[in-house]
């Protein structure tokens, strides 16, 4: 699970914890997969998983495209070469200056879930493509994404009409089924979803052309998997059940599923209290909730940890090294970790590549954010 | 509930938003009342709270100690002119080359809470005051601590005996009771445990002097509490009843209660979506869960909310700009605001001057973190 160069890499690494290290072959391994996979897909990367330039520079090399949340996500793309055709901005809240933004710099489609959106954009995006996002169960999901996005059929169908009379090219809908998602058959009701509206709208003269799948692949945290061609393979069998000969275009978004597995957060343990009364055994490591760790919130991503001490093991608490309460990372889920583990040791946190440094504070309790190590970089 | 200072700041206010304000004078003036409430009590800033250099210097000025929690937060508090004979280093997940850092530059005080700790601070602090955590139950906090911090008053007694037998200084034990503590009652049984860990040890020879009651002290979000004379007056009479005329050193540890009141952070409407299919009202606005309003998490910490629109209201679900479903703020609580709100309006959150843009993220969907602007300043 721990790639060579990633293991060189942390044989001989001197570099203070905590921190994480990429490793860009995997990254490009994983993508191959996906293309592999999904040979009917065009790739939109989701940013916001892992934005860090030699990751985005690498996928560019590959000829992804990029899913985009914010004018910050678009410079960093423009910035590692991305054709600015090739941007896909699919965040539903967008101020109207960031939309103008993106499209004056020539990004050309546009997510939307509400009446206020299609008339943002077509104030400031005349004549763009756009999609409506399509409310989508997100059971299964191990991070799942809930109504804040989205609308139903209906709306989306209206949506899409005033998109088409105001001037803007009503290109699709996309809709996502839950980051983590471990179910392959959960893409199915949402295709079905997605062919209605295009029904209802051929009824009236509105011929849409692509359908964004969005993402939710699945990273190879501790619990198993299946594998991706399984997911190519039910999402196919799908559109064809749902749109027959008449596929239309199809974006996914994959994030996590690309960046996860290629990279390793190694911390430190800082201290050990040891049970007293009965109670827990507690590892504090130098990595936490706010430096890196967010999805431990809720245990819902359990991460696979290794460490440098081998022996019996225990199962223990995992902590953060801040003065909140709240920077647990693992208490329902026991990690079995040895008994001869103490301060200094370092503790790795697997598949850590997506959906860490991004979200690091600034600095919390006055520890700074979680510095990324690239490795494979061809410049 | 908002200071004339920020008023005026916010009536003129031409700066992007997201933004905090926060008005020195009312940290200030918060501060004055805390020493008049308890006069008994030396205050040692939490820095986490605001670890903004402006906030520091003002504390510095006024005679405030500061309670640290990593080397990032010292050397912020020594920038900013404070001794560092008035220093706390606070935190019980410390590193040793971190205790061996404020040990060299004079820190005089540090906590801990297990044998692990005792040991490095008998390595890298020799002679250092140290004082033991003890467990405290945190019932009736709105952002309550857990077991994850302290320990019992049988492993208190143990640890502080060890500790003076290894050439540190056993100064005295703390505790917290939570923060946003809204019941002055809740320091009684933590005082009485602080007193019975005094006795035993008295009792074999080893005299502390001090007790740290910690924070809690609440700030004026949704719900009243209690005002700030009734926690003093509470908080002396447990000193009275458990500790009589031998009433030790105490220092108390108040953060949320100096700068959450002096601050307003200002947002704007984003995106609004209308009920669709009986749903709810939806309000996007453009400071989230990651930039800055984390203490939204659980609906734990409830802001008061104020727009730039009147008229008629309805409850709303208020959710941030990032496409991650976690980024709702209130969704239980259903602020009500007004029917006319919409895209570019402003929302302020008040009493938003604490554990905000320390919390931010690095830049989570490429959205910059969270910046300051403090009025009041005098230099």
């Amino acid at each position: 699970m721990i790639s060579p160069g990633v293991a060189r890499f942390l044989a001989g690494a001197t570099q203070q914890t905590p921190f994480l290290v990429i490793d860009l072959d995997v990254v490009e391994q994983r993508y191959r997969e996906i293309r592999a996979a999904m040979p009917y897909a065009k790739p939109y990367f989701a940013v916001k998983a892992t934005p860090e330039p030699a990751v985005i520079r690498r996928l560019v090399e590959l000829g992804a495209c990029f899913d985009v949340a914010s004018p910050g996500e678009i410079d960093l793309c423009l910035e590692q070469g991305a054709a600015p055709e090739c941007l896909s901005y699919g965040n539903t809240i967008k101020k109207e200056a960031d939309i103008e933004y993106a499209y004056k710099l020539g990004v050309p489609m546009f997510a939307f879930d509400s009446l206020r959106e299609v008339e943002k954009l077509a104030q400031a995006a005349p004549g763009a493509s756009v999609f409506c996002r399509l409310l989508a169960g997100s059971a299964d999901a191990r991070w799942p994404l809930s109504d804040k996005f989205g609308c139903s059929t209906d709306f989306a169908v209206d949506l899409l009409q005033k998109a088409a009379k105001w001037d803007l090219r009503p290109y699709g809908v996309s809709f996502h089924v839950g980051s983590q998602q471990t179910n392959p058959d959960r893409w199915d009701a949402s295709i079905a979803a997605a062919a209605k509206v295009f029904g209802e709208l051929r009824e009236i003269g509105v011929e849409l052309e692509m359908v964004n799948i969005g993402g939710g692949y699945p990273a190879r945290y501790v619990d198993d998997v299946p594998p991706i061609a399984e997911y190519g393979d039910k999402i196919s069998a799908a559109l064809d059940r749902w749109f027959g000969a008449d596929r239309p275009v199809i974006v996914s978004e994959p994030g996590r599923s690309l960046t996860a597995d290629a990279g390793v957060l190694r911390a430190q343990v800082v201290s050990v209290r040891r049970p007293f009364e009965g109670g827990d055994r507690w590892i504090y490591v130098d990595a936490g909730k706010f430096g890196g760790l967010a999805e431990t919130e809720g245990e819902s991503i359990i991460y696979r940890v290794l460490t440098s001490q081998t022996g019996p093991t225990k199962p223990v608490v995992l902590a953060g090294p801040t003065c909140d309460s709240l920077d647990i990372l693992y208490r329902r889920t026991k990690h079995e970790l040895p008994l001869a583990l103490d301060v200094g040791d370092t503790v790795d946190f697997l598949s850590a590549g997506a959906y860490t440094t991004s979200y690091s504070s600034v600095g919390f309790n006055g520890f700074p954010p979680l510095p990324t190590y690239c490795i494979g970089d061809k410049r």
